[in-house]
């Protein structure tokens, strides 16, 4: 980890800048997957997976009976621990449903907003060595509290064209409505564009590779809409004298498996703790099966002191971490100054892994500095709102004069007319 | 109107299909702007208005002195006009704001979610024949509320380089921080990329032309968070006896003199409202300055007969109307039945207009089938929530077995070992 100490604000941009993603464009690689899902749908599905997954599927769908085997084969402690993480991730999101509001506007001018469920969505989980059944928890947890009525997950086959058992058995948890053994752009475009098996839905949600990712992106122009941007994760500790620097870095290492892009940044006002965290990280690296992974990602990672908290703070909004630690003295000045982040994790017990699985945070966060402007994937994400008015005859005569004459400013007396007519008639 | 007969479930597709919107590509007009702005700054800003607008700035920023004169020529019966509707939605938004969230998960595992305000956020005017002030009130206003900071608004000078008055009164008095006289493509690359006067945004809001459109797709590419996708207006009408059909007929040209491209669709149960209605169109388009544009765009609508309630619920459904008005007798079961709609207008004195300037609901919503999975403008487009843990040492006892071995079976191993060296020592 480099080390800066004091950096000036114009140093800022670059130390906060993310490794430049890849400006490769693979729309001439999404495109036409789209097109032949569209004219070939499960057909395209299939052809897809035979060619980039060296697989030949017979049932694109994972049918019941192969979900309760899947079932049969989880060992019970790992049941009971993903049992544990659904209740607290239920816990979490259930709380975030809202009531509707209410207000009299004007006499007679009654306004409300109520939320609905978005009735389909789209759940992406990557395969790859191991299968993220975390993500299905994160994602159809909410879906489900939300009142999606379709839930639909895609995921790449492995080489007998199975989905891993535990994806299987954490979908059918939550409630997923169809396991889907298709990943890759053909699995988004499927989702985007709809085939005889896999709904078209109106919300994608979902972690990928750089194909999959702009295939989400594709996908936005046949009218779904994404969860988030994607980026490289992401975490930043701020940490003094109260840290534990075998903690920190612990916590270090394990953002900085993820990927050989991930990034991890700590920021101190306690110099002798960078010497500490990167003697603890020497250690603690040579005993990590990721191990050159987690070193190269700490290669492009940045250490950074400040003399001040105020400094430390400004700093931390600028970067916008994904996953913000605070192991700090003054850490009730560092969270009232917070401005942007995914999730924080506060406190030598709070370690991100927690709110990776089972604290009951979701850990679908904005990377890449979008924390300035995305939520996490949270319960809203799963519904939209909608407004409602109902307007009383003595409402429209309250703030219909109003109206008629703000739309004859805007010269659309079309819209001037609409009230006018009603209170012509009102007024005999 | 074209007249359709209790449609077939198959034919819906092609009924709820909005006029396709033009594919041309316009990223090669719209890349080099943003190259240009990034490279020049406000000197490129100037430039290009000099060749789009025709209009030499000397300063792009609207001055506090330009804004006192603006305002002292304002009639005072729009100052009150304005004010009621700034009141009104002031009042909606407002009850909008919500309170953080908190739970405690499991013992020891606290869990919490607070909105915070994106810190500074971009309004697009659009310019043209009449100033659109009113879509000021309804961003500034939430913008304000949320607490940005940074509220920049940008709309096209006029040929003396000039924003309207209404504009820079509005937006003074909805508390926007800075207003730029500059326009189209050359608007939105500044305000996502910033200059020396127009500071970097982190969302931009608001509507426009297909150039506009295509530019704010392009500042995504540039880390910009955007409003919504873009769209013709349009408005869906459910009506059966308790409907006045000239009332129907003024709100459906209400939404039709918004431009050729407008969507209005009349669905209904009580096949002579019909007749009616489009007597009432024929006669009332007669006196409308904007004949010739609501004509084209009533040619392309939809006039839609149900027998059943349920299949005319359904097919609203399916259609998502961005703008809904509903004059039903069996007005609850089509309140329950709705799934999918920006904004809902309920009963006779509630038109359209009342929404699009004063009533409190913004008029800021999902078009072409969005509302499916996508809400208007609202507090929320203005924050973002960030989630917080704080967990104790019993508290990670708790779980924290349960998180290391879901790590262990997702073959991260850091992750339980940033979890498992705190259990080891917290054991001791």
């Amino acid at each position: 980890m480099e080390v800066f100490y004091n950096p000036l604000p114009k140093k800022w941009p670059t130390l906060t800048a993310r490794p430049t993603l890849s400006e490769e464009n693979l729309d001439a690689l999404v495109k036409p997957v789209f097109e032949t899902v569209h004219a070939q749908g499960d057909r395209a599905l299939k052809s897809f997976t035979a060619t980039y997954d060296r697989v030949t599927l017979k049932n694109i769908q994972i049918d019941a009976g192969e979900i309760d085997q899947a079932e049969s084969r989880i060992p019970s402690d790992l049941k009971q621990a993903i049992q544990l993480a659904k209740e607290n991730i239920t816990a979490f999101h259930k709380a975030q449903k809202t009531l509707p509001i209410a207000v009299h506007t004007s006499p007679g001018v009654h306004c409300w907003q109520e939320k609905k469920a978005i009735e389909k969505v789209g759940l992406y989980i990557p395969g790859g060595s191991a299968p993220l059944y975390s993500t299905v928890l994160m994602l159809a947890i909410p879906a489900k509290i939300s009142g999606c009525e379709e839930i639909v997950l895609c995921t790449p086959p492995d080489a007998d064209g199975k989905v891993p058992d535990v994806i299987c058995y954490t979908a059918r948890l939550c409630g997923v409505s169809k396991i889907i053994a298709v990943g890759g752009i053909q699995a988004i475009a499927a989702m985007a564009i709809g085939t005889e098996t896999v709904p078209k839905v109106y919300k994608i949600f979902g972690p990928g590779n750089q194909y999959v990712t702009a295939a989400k992106q594709w996908a936005t122009k046949w009218g779904a809409a994404i969860d988030l941007p994607a980026g490289p994760s992401e975490l930043l500790i701020a940490a003094d004298t109260t840290a534990q620097p075998d903690y920190v870095a612990a916590d270090l290492l394990a953002q900085a498996e993820h990927g050989v892009d991930s990034q991890v940044v700590l920021v101190t006002t306690h110099k002798p703790l960078i010497a500490r965290v990167q003697k603890a990280l020497t250690h603690q690296l040579e005993s990590l099966p990721r191990k050159r992974i987690a070193q190269e990602a700490l290669e492009n990672s940045k250490c950074i002191f400040f003399d001040q908290d105020c400094e430390a703070i400004d700093f931390i909004n600028a970067y916008a971490p994904e996953h913000y630690m605070l192991c700090m003295q003054k850490e009730q000045q560092y969270l009232e100054g917070l401005r942007n982040a995914g999730s924080v994790f506060i406190g030598n017990f709070s370690p991100e892994s927690a709110g990776d699985y089972a604290s009951g945070t979701n850990h679908t966060l904005p990377t890449n500095g979008y924390a300035r402007q995305f939520s996490g994937v949270n319960l809203d994400s799963f519904q939209k709102a909608i407004t409602y008015q109902r307007i009383t005859e003595q409402g429209l005569q309250t703030i219909g004069p109003a109206v008629a004459l703000m739309a004859k400013h805007e010269e659309l007396q079309g819209h001037q007319n609409a009230v006018e007519i009603r209170l012509k008639q009102s007024a005999k």
